[in-house]
């Protein structure tokens, strides 16, 4: 089960969260993540989570109620633990390397709810919370290119355009959740370290070697 | 409207494409692609082409028999087209820039089917015909990594996993689709140029020069 606790966003009206909330939450974003949000229905997660749909209703009244807090807790969620976790006095090249382990890292547990949230962002019929969305995702994009700039500056890095670059590391990133075989023998944060080392050498081998 | 007619694959029972079929199949992407699969009806796609649901109906059974040629089309229209445009002559880095570059302008001409295709892929209810994408899809991704081994070989790159060296390249590809703006100052194509140059040399400034 995911470690959904840690990251949901949930409304005032929801309460505190309960065990069976985080249960139907936790069938739920499966579900999502597997046959999308438009071929779930509320139906199909009573009957995963073993619950009447009476039951459901008390805790959820439709399915927006159940993937807003996904969506809106995994973008928040991701932003605030990445960052947390960068050293701001490490060298930069050091801090790309923390930004994309913690990124993969987050990945890993909170796989379903990410892919979950990924796919039902454009149906969300809340464009509010769109926007509060995109104002988070855009914090933790900023996060990364400030990383990359720093790196430019000191001359760490050659000068790249850091809004391409950027969009180079959020790709091998973004794109993990869908290929990663967690029974595989990398974990995502190795296969993480391990890009991050393609990018920042190149797959050229070092000057005087070589054909390149 | 997408260049549908050169990548469809057509079931020999809906005979040679005609114009309202290639209608039909190119508003049903967009709708695949912006709403999800299951977010679609065959009412909203007749609402779409502006014909009735008989109509509709006349050309295709369901959903399954439209979204078919789009699967299967374009995974095997991306193989036969990036194939085609690689040089087998030219240097191992320059044919991973053919690969890259060329993959991007099919995405480019094809957004909205590679897009819905993607979607798709796992509410496929065919298991045959998703072994037979997984085939074709495995012969573009050979293709990639025959490049890399051989590059590996001839010393033109650093010896790294030809897998995740792969992933990474698919990867920075992949995501392209569901980030890059037509109406950006850059084509899918630059794009991938770029993305090509920033892999091969990697972030690091050349030896000698920096603090890196």
């Amino acid at each position: 089960m995911d470690n959904l606790a840690d990251i949901l966003e949930l409304d005032d009206a929801n309460g505190p969260p309960q065990e069976r909330m985080l249960q139907i939450l936790s069938e739920a974003c499966r579900l999502f993540a597997t046959r999308g949000f438009e071929g779930t229905s509320m139906r199909d997660i009573a009957a995963e989570c073993g619950v009447s749909k009476a039951t459901l209703y008390h805790y959820f009244p439709d399915k927006d109620a159940i993937v807003r807090p996904l969506v809106m807790g995994t973008t928040k969620a991701i932003y605030g633990q990445v960052s947390a976790r960068i050293d701001p006095a490490a060298p930069a090249v050091e801090r790309l390397r923390q930004f994309m382990v913690e990124t993969a890292t987050f990945f890993e547990r909170h796989r379903w709810a990410w892919i979950a949230a990924a796919s039902v962002f454009w149906n969300d019929p809340q464009a509010r919370r769109r926007r509060q969305r995109i104002e988070w995702r855009d914090r933790y994009e900023a996060l990364l290119r400030d990383i990359l700039r720093d790196a430019i500056e000191r001359g760490e890095f050659r000068p790249v355009d850091p809004s391409l670059a950027g969009r180079l590391v959020l790709s091998t990133l973004n794109w993990l959740p869908r290929w990663y075989d967690p029974s595989g023998p990398l974990s995502a944060a190795e296969i993480a370290e391990q890009f991050h080392a393609m990018i920042v050498q190149g797959f050229k081998p070092p000057r005087g070697r070589g054909a390149g």
